[in-house]
């Protein structure tokens, strides 16, 4: 900012560090200087001038009835890694994380992952069955589902496969990669315990099996208990409909848990006396191990944080002085209780203030309100959760689960920040 | 819903009214009676043929890097009323909240009320003033901002004429129209109290008088101790940047207060000993009141809702049994400590269920989940806030502050349903 007036007397509540602030800011931005009493040597013209915005430039308020960002922010979109998947159409796309704040994913930005492609299907078209051990096999139409009792909760969805690219060392440099998929909205819809009951499950209903409408079907098994505990059949995300890619009109929300069960387009759910063993929890979903076996039914997403202000898309762009470093924390066991943040590669840790009262199962945003002093840094967060669950550094991770699989890392993420506040994925040891 | 075995045994935990709705959905759905044992008389081909959908249809993760809704949801769009105001650009429309669930509002469907159309300002041109009776006049660039503390808050904003066109008696036959200048969303910025500070505001300072970048400046005063209560200088809603709308690059935040208070592309904040007494606050935002003299500064929103389906716009679209009626409330003086409703104009109420935890001046979603008896209904809903205040009728609004203002009707809403699930504006005495 620039300090408009600077022979004024000192406010008694600034420090020595903010006054630096004041007057290194000021200069850094071009210098202006003005207002009362003061010494204008080059004024800044966005001040002095007037501004076409003097005079009326709008188009009115039909120019968008449905409203976009502005072109402004154009860099502010999901993207892909061309090389990440074979099939370019059945792929994968990242959040930009980097570019957002808050807590809210607007659906526009929100990851998608397809296993074959996302479907168009309208509400007059959609179907949802429940078969298998249940007292009464039904069909919900749309509409039906809009007639049961209603629920609205936030919570984040986050791939299986976020970080996975990272078991091997530092690689994706930007934290919309390393990070991006995931997505925290508030969903409305109804209970899959409301439905279940509309249903009846069989005393030896032990599990289900959800199906979606698209051609992979994407048929993941979940435990009785998860589905009766806090799964939700959503059709509204953020207010309004679901997205097509997000899984238009109903898609399962299975809180806390990794992203492929959150079947899209569902279409089916199946009450069964045991897991289904599909192709999508053995050929995928599953964590090759060291020995060469596989870990399986590793459902809920632990505690994890990244910083997403400074990282690689998101250098600091000014010199030194006060900043705000800023980043996402979650938990799949629950609510986040304090996030840490070390510049120093993770020998000393501060604790970071929560910008937003932690949510079950839902995104955390952090602030750490900053000194720089212009010298390099390896930025790091540590996420605990309200378990006592210690997000974990990528070499306890390595330590049991060795470098075999592509999920669930949620190993502690270091970017290296040099001298002119450009960030770099690395790793430290 | 379709009874798929309808000579199935019933569930111990499934009343009366619940097994009728399983049949009566069934037939109203167009009667598909399918599965194992069951006697399909015209079996769902949505059900029992092989869908498009299993084939592979998508065009890739690169189809969209910024999502948009689906074609099949055109219609939630905002919308105008032409002859509300003069200009047809300087205009007002309007959230179609009667389509929306949650609490959020997406900002696509955000409304929009200007006083000198939008404008379209990029962050490097932002400029943000604060002069007058500061130790420090500062012009602070959007950069500059990004260094203070940062904060994340949910607030609704809504236009202090909301409701305005119902004072003469019920007019707008949707709640878009008669209660859609609300929206609801996740701001991060800087408090106003952190940018006060660091201009040092001089004791005599008691009034700000902000404005903002546009050719109406829509200047308006608010006094210092709201200043540096709760109000934030945004740059973010949702996560993502304010549309252009909503005042990109910045806007300022007066959480509970009406909206033109909550000045966008902010452009200079000024620091005096008293308010400005603008044309916005003369000629514009006073209440007249029966005997000709104007109530002013009435700027805190009191305690509203609305129920949204149920509406004109949302009729019920199906038969009796179960239903949901749900809607928004608000208070611009704290939380939402409980809802009303009541089926009958207003005789006896029930206490709605509050779908989510109240916030701060923020919208509470709440629903009602209902066994409709196919007979008309006089539908209300009533808002009682923290403070004890209950949200007040038309009747005893018009008692007092007569019908010569357009402003803070925040009345108790009534919507006629007929035997056919259809909703009409009106009013009940």
């Amino acid at each position: 900012m620039t300090d408009m007036q600077d022979d004024a007397p000192k406010s008694p509540g600034s420090g020595p560090s903010r006054r630096d602030f004041l007057r290194t800011a000021g200069l850094a931005a071009g210098g202006a200087v003005v207002g009362a009493g003061a010494n204008a040597a080059s004024p800044d013209p966005l001040i002095t001038e007037v501004q076409p915005y003097a005079s009326f430039l709008g188009e009115g308020v039909d120019a968008t009835p449905y409203g976009m960002p502005i072109h402004y922010e154009d860099h502010v979109v999901r993207r892909n890694v061309e090389w990440l998947t074979a099939d370019p159409i059945s792929s994968i796309n990242f959040t930009p994380i980097h570019a957002l704040d808050g807590t809210i994913t607007p659906q526009g930005c929100a990851f998608e992952r397809h296993h074959s492609g996302a479907i168009e299907m309208s509400k007059d078209e959609y179907r949802l069955m429940i078969t298998g051990l249940v007292e009464r096999p039904l069909v919900f139409t749309f509409g039906d589902l809009l007639r049961l009792p209603r629920v609205t909760r936030v919570h984040f969805c986050e791939c299986a496969a976020n970080s996975g690219m990272e078991w091997g060392g530092a690689q994706l440099n930007g934290a919309q990669f390393t990070h991006g998929m995931i997505h925290n909205m508030e969903y409305t819809g109804v209970t899959l315990r409301t439905l279940l009951n509309e249903a009846g499950v069989k005393p030896e209903g032990s599990w289900i099996y959800v199906e979606g409408h698209d051609a992979s079907s994407n048929g993941r098994s979940i435990p009785m208990e998860k589905a009766l505990d806090d799964c939700m059949i959503a059709f509204n995300a953020n207010g309004e409909a679901l997205r097509m890619e997000h899984g238009y009109p109903v898609r399962l929300v299975v809180p806390g848990w990794e992203g492929n069960l959150w079947v899209k387009w569902l279409r089916r759910i199946g009450v069964h006396d045991g897991p289904m063993e599909s192709r999508e929890e053995t050929s995928k979903y599953t964590d090759l191990m060291p020995d060469g076996r596989a870990r399986k039914w590793t459902w809920a997403m632990h505690a994890k944080s990244v910083v997403t202000s400074p990282s690689p898309q998101m250098p600091i762009g000014h010199g030194p002085g006060p900043m705000v470093i800023t980043g996402l924390a979650w938990s799949g066991l629950g609510k986040i209780a304090r996030v840490d943040v070390s510049l120093d590669g993770g020998v000393n840790w501060q604790t970071a203030r929560l910008g937003t009262e932690p949510g079950d199962k839902a995104v955390t945003r952090f602030y750490l309100d900053h000194e720089w002093d212009g010298q390099p840094m390896y930025v790091q967060s540590r996420a605990i959760d309200e378990t006592g669950y210690v997000q974990p550094t990528k070499e306890q991770l390595r330590a049991i689960r060795g470098l075999n699989s592509i999920y669930h890392n949620n190993g502690i993420q270091t970017w290296y920040v040099n001298e002119n506040g450009e960030a770099e994925n690395v790793e430290v040891s």
